[in-house]
């Protein structure tokens, strides 16, 4: 028995679905405002014929074949590992019926168009229609694909497999009560001075400081590119060509600067996965029908949190870059200094805006999120209490008043897309940056000192070692006790909290 | 009976050519170079997957519904035009074997990579094992298409249906025979100056005045954009977003200029067909497997030459134009003036290379690759004699002596992408636009007299009812007679060239 046949299939599938990146890519970055409508059904073909493909004759034949072909085989061989992770994936999709597919696809154009209005004029009545019937097929969804104790298990699952409404309730609790004394001791200190950050900063040296940092940190540009969008997101298609948008605001140079950081760790891992997994199972989410390299959404995220944060927001990494800045900036910079830069930039302050929202009160803006969404799945809460229950959320939770739909429930793109059950994976993400840099610590001293003096190889090459080679071989949690000894653990993203804003 | 399992089929089909396409324009325009292996095989996997569906049992049964559902309508009513053409392009993908489609693919890969090499060290020995390959496995191809009288007849249908290895000859016989006295009498004049061409102008200029002329042409950048390549094309991904791109040489201004303006006018024909045509046949080569508006290959090249020789390259353009193309580079044009630079740029003079070569000696470089093409799938000439009379043949219709391969037998890409066939849609786009541009004379003077104005909106005009808006419903021919009273026919272009020339 050959895996040959097999893995053409999965060749083909990662194929189309890398097309389907790209066209996602250009629609944001190059496209013609007028390319929108035909774009949409192109993308949809692409996926639709992705996920055909999974479930069709040839694939079926082929798993056959492969799944005697690595019989034998240790469990955790990349092969065995491919052929399961298959086999799992057209179950998933055998389970979902095409009509419900369709309906999905079908609500997101209408929902995200409605959306889009809705939040310009901040009227939530515009949008709770779409919402309601995304949560109709959200649960739907959650039927069809099945789960043990809670439908809003099944659709985390899609973004971060293991993950469910009781084992994210443990991590909230502990994460809760960790942030709200440094929250309430930060709250008692007088904000750092910050005015100089709007002092109109031209595109240029942004990109310019930026794209050099990346260049350092080990982003390969024979292999990726940067450009400029109004939603910054980093894509592959394949580990050769890995690229990461921005945007660049005169009047806030953290924004595109800790931006570019944020999406070189993310275009890290995506090249850095082994070659040889290059277009097979082991870089393609084939639940999610989307080509990625990264094994879960929250461990994705880890890189770029890790690169932005433990990297690139902290005394060092200013003491060593900020007179390249200034360089830069010789003008607008001329009265600052590396530690008021600094303090400028890891400013604590509780906002409506989640995206704009420092360390240290972020988890919050997500545990709303996720508290909320997992209420709707649970039918505990209706789309028409949500904007009511969100704004008590963020009273209780930050002390602020919500002034408008548009700061409050409708801020985020995540429900008129269609995701349910994807915003846990960012306070994952920020749990597994500190736990794997604590591992690094213990692990390799050597690579924290060379980070002192502005080296980035030797942690490059322990994430490499660690995390980014394996692809989507092992899962997060196996990846996390192979790397640092233990499944998540939220103990030390509260130490490296406590540390910086305590 | 309806049609609408058959447009949804052809829709998607249509959409994974686009994306094929879309793939091919990032390539040559903004991947980062590491992406290039396996870009080629993503592309590789939509093609396949377009004729896939094409031939699948989905598709089979849609047109079956289709076919009856047209039963009854004319014969060139756009929906009986779409089933037929698509059942004519089904019995033709069913006719070639997937080995031999395999086989060409895998060839030209390797034949683009071999005849690179070769170009640059003008070395012809390392592309002949490669070319005589691409011969074998055309000739397999046109023994499986079929043809009437010889091989060369199903390739250049390929490229512009009904015309054969026959037909080209008493063509080019006409062309030969109207153009070489013009040819004589241009080469007992002195050549204009030209030396102001190279004065090392700013890319920046180059692009806005070319764009400008673009947008006054016609050209929609809602639905549009140019950018930088090294071999320019225009590409389209349906009417909604086509894309032109062009290459800017500091030491030779007309370029990018001519340049921009020959793909505008592809861009024109796709810009505006029929948009009730969009994601159907007749916005699909489904023979070509190339999501494309015009026609034929022949008919698009009419466009492009029509804007770039009969409206750009004449006195009225740049006595209209030239003023603001000084004004783009100010010292660079200071001694020169509109007529002087319209003599410029219509200096006619033999030349080794076909993609430099004048107007009036552009048509005996296609006659020559037609000849030896025509040559080689009959068999009556060897790859191994090719160079030979390459050489031969210049000395015989340019009285030049070739240099070297690089200058000669190796200087076109398009036998090495396995184009066999193709050469001849060049000039019958010279025919063509000439053809056109007299009945625009003719039907509408007030159109050409608007062009004196710098008014190009009633020849656009003209174009899209006569041409543009039919997408390939009319093949070209019919379009010819429709629009012209005739089939294609050589006299219009002998006479243009003996006024611009003679």
């Amino acid at each position: 028995m050959t895996l040959e046949p097999f893995r053409a299939e999965i060749g083909a599938v990662n194929d189309l679905l890398c097309a389907a990146s790209l066209l996602t890519w250009d629609s944001r970055t190059m496209m013609p405002a007028g390319g929108a409508a035909t774009r949409g059904l192109q993308i949809a073909t692409l996926i639709r014929a992705a996920r055909d493909r999974l479930l069709g004759d040839a694939m079926a034949r082929a798993l056959d074949q492969a799944r005697r072909a690595v019989e034998g085989l240790p469990e955790d061989h990349a092969d065995a590992r491919a052929v399961a992770q298959t086999l799992a994936a057209v179950a998933h999709h055998a389970r979902v019926p095409a009509a419900l597919v369709e309906a999905r696809a079908a609500l997101r154009t209408q929902a995200q168009a409605a959306w889009t209005q809705a939040r310009e004029t901040s009227d939530y009545a515009l949008f709770a229609p779409h919402l309601d019937e995304t949560v109709r097929l959200a649960r739907d969804y959650a039927d069809a694909v099945g789960y043990e104790a809670h439908r809003y298990d099944a659709m985390v699952g899609l973004f971060e497999p293991g993950e469910t409404a009781r084992s994210l309730a443990d991590l909230f609790a502990a994460l809760r009560a960790g942030i709200a004394p440094i929250l309430d001791a930060a709250r008692g200190r007088a904000p750092a001075r910050s005015d100089f950050l709007a002092r109109g900063y031209a595109m240029e040296g942004q990109r310019a400081f930026g794209l050099s940092i990346a260049e350092r940190f080990g982003y390969d540009l024979r292999r990726g590119r940067l450009d400029t969008t109004v939603h910054p997101f980093e894509v592959s298609f394949t580990r050769e060509d890995v690229r990461i948008t921005t945007r660049y605001r005169p009047d806030y140079l953290p924004g595109s600067l800790f931006g570019i950081f944020h999406e070189t760790g993310h275009a890290l891992y995506e090249q850095n996965v082994d070659p040889a997994h290059t277009r097979t199972t082991l870089a393609t989410d084939l639940i999610g029908l989307y080509a990625v390299g990264g094994t879960s959404f929250g461990a994705h995220e880890s890189q770029s949190r890790l690169w932005e944060n433990h990297v690139a927001r902290t005394p060092t990494f200013w003491a060593n870059h900020f007179p390249e800045l200034q360089a830069h900036f010789p003008a607008e910079l001329a009265d600052v200094d590396a530690d008021a830069f600094y303090a400028a930039v890891t400013r604590a302050e509780p906002g409506f805006i989640r995206v704009e929202a420092d360390e240290l009160t972020y988890d919050l803006h997500i545990m709303l999120r996720v508290e909320l969404e997992t209420a709707l799945m649970a039918g505990d809460l209706t789309v028409s209490d949500l904007p009511g229950a969100w704004d008590e959320t963020m009273r209780r939770d930050l002390d602020l008043v919500v002034p408008d739909a548009r700061r409050g429930v409708l801020q985020d793109v995540h429900w008129s897309s269609g995701y349910v059950g994807s915003f846990p994976t960012y306070t994952i993400g920020n749990v597994m940056a500190a736990q794997l840099m604590e591992a690094v610590r213990e692990d390799d001293p050597g690579a924290v000192a060379a980070m002192e003096r502005a080296d980035y190889a030797p942690l490059a090459d322990w994430l490499r070692a660690a995390v980014w080679r394996h692809g989507r071989r092992f899962g997060r949690d196996e990846l996390l006790v192979r790397a640092t000894g233990r499944a998540l653990d939220p103990a030390p993203y509260l130490r490296h909290l406590a540390a910086k804003y305590g």
